[in-house]
């Protein structure tokens, strides 16, 4: 099975089709927040190391970090967000910019085995990022669009995916260090949207055999309660074969989501970590640990 | 595709892998109801009337009536149920019993095409059964469990939902008239009961082609937050292929987690149902409007 290892100095996180679903922070990312980004460009970073703080908390097992600021030294406040950050916290990041002289920057900054984000399948881009993923040996997420865009048709995006995968082994880089971002469709737009990712995303574990990341937000883009139909979407994706996701871990209920696909994958032994976050002191909890007792031994057979 | 066509005299439910997911409410049945089965044994009925509004309203388009309550007459009691449920509501009814005569008794007073709940692998459930649903036209529930009980080895489970099809066959009963219950081994004791499950979906659909159901809930026993897990656990199972269930249509969480798994597998044309039941008169539904026109015209590309 396909592992991809992100580490820092202390921590290693593995993206895997037998692991538990890799959580990764978005909230550090000054798109659309007009007072962090106003904070970020004058060198104020006390928002980012709250959420930081925060989002570990919360279960984010690595973070994201983009300094996407217009008009501003991005390659600096990236280098020096992603130290900050580091000094803050333990977990691998993912070194998030379009700028690639920024992503040189993050990634000289970095202390670690980091996530680049992210190459796409435009030549130049691929040109640009892959030597740097190759020369900095760190792991790349590759979007599955090229300079025509992005196709609506999921079988052009598993080409696209497919070219990114060949042109990165011509340098260097294996299928175990490509993060496939599959792209979501909005569904009120794309009525077989779900169904498409679900095959997609088959097609990306069984036949490329990489690990894939989404942005989930986009999927229920329009509609009313979008975070209970986010809730369905998540596991549903995590069945398909979504081994990570950039997401905002402040939710509770989508890291409920996560734990809870996570215990139906099997990839939360004895039920462990979902028994941690959600016993009450008042409920039933002998019977859970009988069942955690008895899973070890049944697991034996 | 294989379709399951249960009715009553006005309303007709299909089960199919292309179809909404099927809610059967399980709520009228006296089982460890102390108090609901002592007021059906003794013809009070007032409870079954209220359980069957509520559940329709709550979003069940069919509803399981059972009247096993020890040492009453239990094929006069389901009699009088399934006759005054019809009379209440209009959804087709799965009627449920482990007695053959009371199973005989509600399909005599039912008006419609039923769903018999259940017969098993054991040979003298088959030779019981399988007669009354051919005799009735009805469609049947096939648990895959035999005279050896329920095994762990969902193969084995696999190969007893086979030979029920096999044996209904005899009998001149079709597979779109079988619906599987593979039976959910609780996560809690057995750590790969999820993946486990899904497998088998998938061989049910793709290998034996036929409709499932199962009672979800035996799933989460014995661990906290059991709602919390079960909201990840159905969608997950009907990604896999779980065409219905038995289940709670009171539980507003587990049926938004219903209809968000509709939305995901394409099974709402244009996200029409889980618009109109989460709309909120001051959210932005124009967005949404504009996303289900798009949808149709995207659709027919």
């Amino acid at each position: 099975m396909t592992e991809t290892r992100i580490s820092s100095e202390k921590k290693e996180v593995i993206l895997g089709f037998d692991r538990p679903f890799v959580v990764i922070g978005e909230r550090i990312n000054p798109t659309g927040r007009k007072l962090l980004a106003e904070e970020m460009a004058r060198g104020d970073y006390s928002r980012v190391v709250a959420e930081a703080l925060a989002q570990v908390a919360n279960g984010a097992v690595m973070l994201d970090v983009n300094a996407g600021i217009p008009l501003a030294d991005e390659p600096r406040i990236l280098a020096e967000c992603v130290k900050l950050v580091q000094d803050t916290v333990d977990v691998p990041l993912a070194i998030d910019s379009s700028i690639v002289a920024a992503l040189e920057a993050g990634l000289a900054a970095y202390r670690g085995r980091a996530l680049v984000n992210s190459v796409t399948g435009e030549e130049e881009r691929l040109e640009q990022v892959l030597p740097l993923v190759r020369k900095y040996r760190a792991a790349v997420v590759a979007i599955s669009n090229d300079e025509t865009g992005i196709s609506p048709d999921p079988d052009v995006r598993f080409a696209v995916a497919k070219k990114i995968v060949e042109r990165a082994a011509d340098y260097g880089i294996g299928r175990e260090d490509i993060v496939v971002d599959p792209l979501v469709m909005p569904v009120g737009a794309v009525n077989d949207a779900g169904r498409q990712l679900m095959r997609l995303l088959r097609r990306l574990k069984e036949e490329l055999k990489v690990n894939t990341t989404c942005g989930a937000s986009n999927f229920t883009f329009g509609l009313p309660n979008r975070r209970g139909l986010g809730t369905a979407f998540l596991p549903m994706m995590i069945g398909a074969g979504l081994t990570s996701a950039i997401m905002n871990p402040n939710h509770a209920e989508d890291m409920q989501a996560v734990f809870g696909a996570n215990v139906v994958m099997g990839a939360d032994p004895n039920c462990a970590a979902w028994i941690r976050r959600y016993r009450e002191p008042t409920s039933p909890d002998a019977e859970g640990g009988r069942g955690r007792r008895e899973g070890r031994r049944r697991n034996r057979d």
